[in-house]
């Protein structure tokens, strides 16, 4: 089938959502069955609006330079489509004569794609919808992992490493929040820091497990006594033994999906009072990592920049092969010592409804801190740190 | 004069205040009138319980990679020297025969090593004693600007102009509160993110001027009409008209030198509070840099690396030169087109007592810019930046 093609980015950037959208472009400038090659902005928002910009016009090298640049270079929107959407949605696909659609995003930009398969089945209106993954949070089921994670995952642990350096300097309990709303991928990626078996995060906290104050303060208490400091990282989505997200309390807004918005200074400042109170330590500060986890400009995984230019130009060579008529783009690690990926085609459902969770076999049975297994996983996602090293005379020795 | 050495560093760590102790440590190595090389673990309480470590035991290829890792690597301190902390200080030094004393940190750490120094001179015990220069805040006087800014600032920039990318993506208003409690050099170094016209930040507010909540939400209030979204970098010690920090409200701590602890998410929560409470904006998001901004591992200014190491070499060598007692290490930027750097010396007290703002030419006629001045005097003590680029087709558009 030939026709024109639309793409568009989704939900929360990340340092490499435009390797994805440039790795589809190109794919897409290789394949005599596209003809026009549409970008949407600002999402499905851009395509209700008829905005787009003619992406086969942009000059190669601009291409490439915007692959490397973070954040959506389309812009991004966090919109779930209605019935009337997905009505004035095909009113604009039909008018453009596109048949290749493609949005790249998490789950809930997959949950979009679906709908929008599903309408044009309904209609009868022939059209390839594909998903392209990208999540900071490495949340999307049927996944190794996601592209987007190893970056945000690298910032995470070149931050953690650089803090624990800071509080080894001034001592006391450091508190890093960091994000990810319902897995603790992101915050466990924190423990990629660590060289030394005393170096921190001593503690880490993860969505997956129930937090009390009691036990954490407990914990630090524990940590201050074997190394005379603390360096502590938490997920904003930790939850209490209500399974309710202990940050809720400090936030009110709700976007379209129904995700509660939780990156707030508060949990970190929470946490840092009740050491205040209830520990003898002089110094505590709490630090929210925030939005430049996901977008910080000078951070990127490169094998996590290669994937994520790959699974672009894999969605779109699935689209134009026309095995499948719809589809997502999933990462297998293949087994052996070498980290090899498989990419492949899965349902849109299969991605789209449900989100996945750091698993068990991650995380130490106390639910403070990971296991060997994860370090193993995630490694090769962040790749290499930048060199740091301590005084021969003050390693093994504390603070 | 032979005998041995003592090195130690003080205040809130930099990135590259570990040059200047390898600087210090390999120039000292190089000159035969200094025998033992101490370091001090934790500044002048590290004398105090003189837990010190042999810096000439740790092999040169340690040495070069402490030098490339943030944070104190000999630990840090706030500490003022009491009299008695005086006169115990002198009894280690005597007991050490220790002839030359080298501290490095900001105007708190002069002053701490011009009180050794002058009671030096009282006791009649030959010392020399120089401060070595570090600051992410860039404030000590008589300096062009000091080691620990130029990565600081780097870090700072390209923190905003991933977030600034962020928010082209989702648009709204975006707050990012940035470290130094008077003077708003690091704050402003956010301007060095723009690359085209109406990127972010678009807003900047400075200690050096008055902030109001009235003139910052109508300043936000003409960003959003003309661009549509708006990027604000926000020192984390803008002032009230009546010249007492905004954030202090939020904050109890005090350090030994009387400096009130600032870095706190509370005070970007209550500017974004003040947007959605006054605007109709849809989508306001703060952020506080926090302790990362001088200690992330990973993004260092090649220049201020260099500096950094050199300082701690032309301290070392002034010292065992003969021609000073005491002083601090200066760096004046020579006029012309190359940037280009002279080392000096000057005396203690001019750099102990007071500290610099941003001078008035830096700081736009409205007071909530910088001027071009400032970026030509930034850019070359931060270096380039990462490669970023946008879509043709977008380039001059908003959002």
């Amino acid at each position: 089938m030939t026709g024109n093609m639309l793409i568009a980015q989704s939900g929360g950037p990340s340092m490499v959502i435009n390797q994805s959208l440039v790795g589809a472009v190109l794919a897409a400038k290789a394949s005599s069955k596209i003809v026009e090659i549409y970008g949407a902005l600002h999402g499905i928002q851009g395509i209700l609006d008829e905005a787009f910009v003619d992406l086969r016009a942009e000059p190669e090298e601009v291409l490439l330079r915007v692959a490397q640049t973070p954040s959506s270079a389309l812009g991004s929107v966090r919109r779930k489509p209605t019935p009337e959407d997905c009505r004035a949605i095909f009113a604009v696909l039909a008018r453009r004569d596109i048949r290749y659609f493609f949005y790249i995003g998490g789950n809930d930009s997959a949950e979009t794609a679906n709908i929008i398969a599903e309408e044009a089945g309904r209609q009868g209106y022939d059209l390839r919808c594909f998903h392209i993954p990208k999540t900071i949070d490495n949340d999307l089921l049927c996944n190794d992992h996601t592209p987007g994670y190893g970056s945000a995952a690298r910032f995470v642990a070149c931050a953690v490493r650089g803090d624990d350096l800071d509080n080894r300097a001034l001592g006391g309990v450091k508190i890093d929040v960091i994000m990810g709303r319902n897995a603790g991928f992101l915050t466990a990626a924190a423990a990629l820091a660590r060289q030394d078996p005393d170096d921190g995060p001593h503690l880490l906290y993860f969505p997956e497990r129930p937090f009390t104050l009691d036990r954490f303060v407990a914990d630090v208490a524990e940590c201050m006594n074997r190394h005379g400091r603390c360096v502590v990282a938490v997920s904003e989505g930790i939850r209490g033994p209500d399974g309710r997200p202990i940050a809720e309390a400090f936030s009110t807004e709700v976007d379209a999906h129904g995700n509660r918005q939780l990156t707030t200074g508060a949990l970190g400042e929470r946490l840092a009072a009740a050491i205040r109170q209830r520990l003898n330590v002089p110094r505590v500060r709490a630090d929210t990592f925030g939005f430049i986890q996901r977008c910080f400009v000078g951070c990127v995984s490169e094998t996590d920049a290669n994937e994520a230019r790959l699974v672009g130009s894999v969605a779109v060579q699935a689209a134009v092969g026309g095995k499948y008529q719809n589809g997502t783009v999933t990462l297998t690690r293949l087994p052996g010592a070498t980290y090899q990926i498989d990419y492949a085609i899965a349902p849109l459902p299969a991605v789209a409804r449900n989100t996945r969770s750091l698993p068990d076999r991650y995380i130490n049975p106390e639910g403070n801190n990971v296991t060997g297994l994860f370090l193993d996983y995630a490694r090769p996602l962040v790749g290499p740190l930048p060199v740091t090293a301590r005084l021969n005379a003050l390693r093994g020795r504390n603070a």
